[in-house]
């Protein structure tokens, strides 16, 4: 029952460093290479990989599947950092900024299409299924996208209205990786649905973690600048729940520092962090956080496995949202 | 074994006037049925439905498909458009124009999920072969498409290079289109190649016969500004004959108006046009463009079909490749 996560997930780095995507002509396959080398932890292919083990004892029928997996995620950045005019991945230029917008909408297109190519090496029994599981899982990320971008123009979004877009734009896949795996491992069809509703409920409790980690993580272990979303007046969950309780002088000062041009970064920064601490916003998102998380522990305790076949996906769930503040 | 090719047309488009694509957030899905309802001669899945019919005497079984394929060749216009920076389509304003960039991108990325899933409307014992094509056409006119911009920007293009490139950018998905329809009529997968190979070579022949008509078509018949590919400097089977061939003072003058920034339309148009005389351009063109159409009708000859099979995929050809100077 044992999973070698880290033998596994080298296997799959090995896999897709093999890759070619295609050959002719290389501004197309370039790219593609280009940003599934840039790394990340594989979180998404590594779920289909667990989930499939978990009922099977095996991962490897899952391994085409889950680079799909991993192609889209990777699909997805490269399109949303146009949008977002993001000048840099994982520390790198992105693609848009190293080629072209032109190059990276056509690479992008054509990674969606060797996304569905991966997806399609199931067994004929499991075809038909993965293929609709995965168009619904597609069409929402981009639902999710369109929804943040939609957002971001809004003076105000509700609690609701965030939690249901992170839903679309980060959780489902994780749900849909999950629920692949399991599909493949020979899982009923409850415990496919047990793996996808915990994969989502991670999902939304993670991104909630990582709203929370841009305000009150620490630099040295956070990935990104912390502050960042402060400063570029994010609608993260944590701004949301601020401006829908802020009242009276702190409404004033919120306001203001959400509509200056200029000011000093370190001071928007501390300014709005003090804000969110008097009105208690950190334990509100850690409380929200935390019922999503029990939520996805209870779906977990629920699959119609032993402990020790859950016990991977137990552990590796576990550091995943397991980073410390 | 008649095809009534009007009143199929009309079904289709009002099968595709009545799909929503998707509902929320609206600036996804307006766009897609936008340009869906732009109109368009629906050649492509026109195509499938011939083909099928051919093999069954039923249109029916490939419908959904055939929405497959007009979506498939939508979303490509719209994601073009947006690299093309084109202002309009079909004489409308284009997606990304009417909304912006991004909702183009994303909309478009949206419309290729939903193309997958019409595509995977088939039975059981084709969807495996149908996804494989349409996976592998769809790559390759992604190809097709980063080729062209790459001609744009080189010095010379050979007469094979460009004809490779108008072969995946628009010929295969005619030849896809013709295949999958004989697929899902139940012809052998002999005749299943010919009606390919016959798509691919009238989609080549239709791409000369639309660059000829660029220089020598009626105004009042062509749906485009005639002359247009010659003031953008586009390279069509006519330049790069002309680039090949002119010597002395003819290269001299046909390089001088592709580098020259400002100048009277009209003039540059006639100047071209009559280079392009003097070095028997046309009638070049029209060589190539006839083998195309000789390679087509043989391989039409050889279906396992009878003539009155046969008929409505000659005569709705007929009709398309017959478009007058």
């Amino acid at each position: 029952m044992s999973f070698a996560l880290q033998a596994v997930r080298e296997h799959l780095n090995q896999e897709i460093a093999a890759l070619p995507f295609g050959q002719h002509p290389p501004e197309l396959y370039e790219p593609i290479r280009y940003l599934m080398q840039l790394g990340g932890k594989r979180l998404r292919p590594l779920l289909t990989l667990l989930a499939c083990h978990a009922f099977s004892d095996r991962w490897e029928p899952a391994l085409a599947p889950a680079i799909g997996v991993e192609l889209f995620h990777n699909f997805t950045l490269m399109h949303d950092d146009i949008m977002d005019d993001a000048p840099l991945r994982r520390g790198e230029p992105t693609v848009h900024e190293k080629w072209n917008p032109n190059v990276a909408i056509l690479s992008g297109d054509v990674m969606l299409v060797r996304a569905y190519e991966f997806m399609a090496q199931v067994a004929d029994v499991h075809l038909r299924k993965v293929l609709a599981l995965f168009s619904q899982c597609a069409a929402e990320v981009c639902e999710g996208q369109q929804l943040d971008m939609n957002f971001e123009r809004r003076a105000t979004v509700s609690e609701e209205e965030y939690i249901g877009m992170i839903r679309l734009k980060t959780a489902v896949l994780l749900g849909f990786a999950l629920e692949l795996g399991a599909l493949i491992g020979g899982a009923s069809e409850a415990d496919q649905h047990r793996l996808r509703e915990f994969g989502v409920s991670v999902g939304i409790g993670f991104q909630l973690k990582d709203d929370l980690l841009d305000v009150y993580g620490d630099q040295e272990k956070f990935g990104k600048q912390v502050g960042g979303d402060i400063i570029a007046n994010k609608k993260t969950f944590l701004l949301i729940k601020a401006l829908e309780q802020a009242e009276g002088a702190q409404a004033t000062e919120l306001n203001s520092w959400l509509t200056r041009t200029a000011f000093e970064k370190e001071e928007k920064v501390q300014a709005v962090r003090s804000l969110y601490d008097q009105l208690h916003i950190r334990k509100q998102t850690e409380q929200r956080m935390n019922v999503c998380f029990t939520t996805a522990w209870q779906a977990l305790e629920q699959l119609q496995l032993s402990d020790a076949q859950k016990a991977p996906l137990r552990t590796f769930t576990t550091q995943l949202i397991g980073r410390e503040f």
